[in-house]
């Protein structure tokens, strides 16, 4: 069974849409627990402008104190060039562009043309070199809610575009949780024969309770790396109430259950998890920080011994 | 693709432990109503003692005023000999009887050893004859929450057992959600092999997250049988805060995305769905009623078309 890696957005995805500000002592602290848990990769934060994104104001200050623990690549969300020249000087190892593969989507959230997009991320990944490694995050490759389902063809087609430019590797988003896992499945098998030495990672959203669905099909599929968000922390705003990324401790719960490594101290994370309401002022949606493992056995109730005794 | 039927167990399952009576009137227009969706059968209530289950007090009443629908089967829980002859005496198509494979379990929720309850249930067998359908639901085959695992052999024996007496169907339950789907798919290859000739249907929870991730590999691995609870109504008293059942819905939407017959009108066990927090007087998990489904699309944000012909 292969290696599953994981990538933690919590502290990028999950608190940039957070309705309170997550102090910045919070954050850097949350980050050095999840740099114990055994992740691959932690999304630490965003260098947009503070006046696009205030709950992320604080960049430079968090990577600046957060302790880096060999082996965990530090990587950040980047808009633009200025972002870029911030995310270098702070020293990450990888920066995260992102576009939609659908242009409504693309007009509605980054408020620009995707060709736009894509030649202001080309001058990004020419500035960058060999300074840094570079992701780019392709938003809604199976489905915009404005356009509907995105053909594969376009979503090969742009991540065919960004591999010419020398990407190390490409995130396949469901960012509004609209996949299914025949789909999952079919797209997975298209990137592998086309992308195979890219570093692939599917990030999925639990919107419509498919998250965990979706990531089977991809597993099975022979996708290893996984965007994930601490107590499924991050929502959707097309969906009030509903869940928004997949949640990280359910989807290392599954795998581990399924004989898979993870590289993850699932207790430690899950302690982590468990500190997250407190944290953020509100119930989240992870499962097993309130179910527990299924190997978190509860004693049999009061009176259940002297039954089986009196029955003997 | 196969057929997929899905057995709706809301008004049992989901009912049995909510915290208000759900008045009679209001049990028997959601029966209707959910008779109209398309399900292959309907858990309508339980003959158990109104002392036990208050909830399901009126199970006579609910059971003589509903619509049958030709096509759905109306089936009923039954515990005992008593509970059979009422459920006999309603013209219930199926009666379902329970018991678990592990046996703290058994005598934690049944205050009997297995094979005391074995013992009932054959003589429930008996005297049902061929007035009605037998279903034995067994529970915990996926793990009990006080043993832990239970092992694959031991829920095969007890299938033997019950296929001896002439059972038309076994339901194969995770009672507490510790079921993962490389577990499903090796229990559902097991059970076909042996009991190609039984109804076999597969029953989830979603208390880790992993119910939809279950029910995919349940598929995958041929079974085309599944129990669901309106909304993901029906919790689990060992998870606080856990989600219980999976979410009928929830399933349907990602069956039918994937392109499976499940022979339900979704739209409209959707607006079924949408009206029961306001019936059970709290939220609950179902995801699809809150964000849509994925053909359900959202328009463009103002200013998107003023933006797209700009860049034109």
């Amino acid at each position: 069974m292969p290696r599953i890696f994981f990538n933690e957005v919590v502290t990028r995805d999950g608190f940039q849409i957070e309705p309170q500000f997550v102090p910045t002592d919070a954050k850097v602290a949350l980050i050095d627990e999840l740099s114990q848990c055994g992740y691959a990769k932690i999304e630490v934060t965003s260098f947009t402008s503070a006046k696009a994104i205030p709950m992320l104001r604080d960049a430079e200050e968090v990577m600046g104190r957060i302790v880096r623990v060999p082996g965990v690549e530090y990587t950040v969300l980047v808009p633009n060039v200025r972002g870029a020249e911030r995310a270098l000087e702070s020293r990450a190892d990888e920066l995260n562009l992102v576009m939609s593969t659908s242009e409504t989507h693309n007009l509605a959230n980054l408020r620009m043309p995707r060709e736009k997009s894509f030649a202001g991320l080309a001058d990004v990944i020419a500035l960058v070199g060999k300074r840094a490694a570079v992701n780019v995050s392709l938003s809604t490759c199976f489905g915009c809610p404005m356009e509907g389902e995105v053909p594969q063809d376009e979503v090969l087609r742009w991540a065919h575009r960004f591999a010419e430019q020398g990407v190390r590797g490409l995130t396949i988003c469901d960012t509004t949780g609209m996949a299914h896992p025949a789909q999952v499945a079919r797209m997975a098998q298209a990137l592998r024969e086309r992308f195979g030495g890219l570093q692939l990672t599917f990030h999925f959203h639990n919107t419509r309770g498919m998250g965990l669905a979706n990531l089977l099909a991809a597993v099975q599929a022979g996708i290893t790396r996984f965007d994930g968000s601490l107590g499924g922390l991050g929502g959707c705003p097309y969906a009030p109430g509903a869940s928004g990324n997949i949640c990280s401790e359910d989807a290392i719960h599954m795998l581990q259950a399924m004989g898979y490594d993870t590289g993850i101290d699932l207790p430690r994370l899950l302690a982590a998890a468990r500190r997250l309401p407190e944290l953020v002022g509100h119930a989240v949606p992870g499962q097993v920080a309130k179910a527990g493992r299924t190997c978190d056995l509860h004693p049999a109730p009061a009176g259940v011994d002297e039954l089986r005794r009196s029955f003997a």
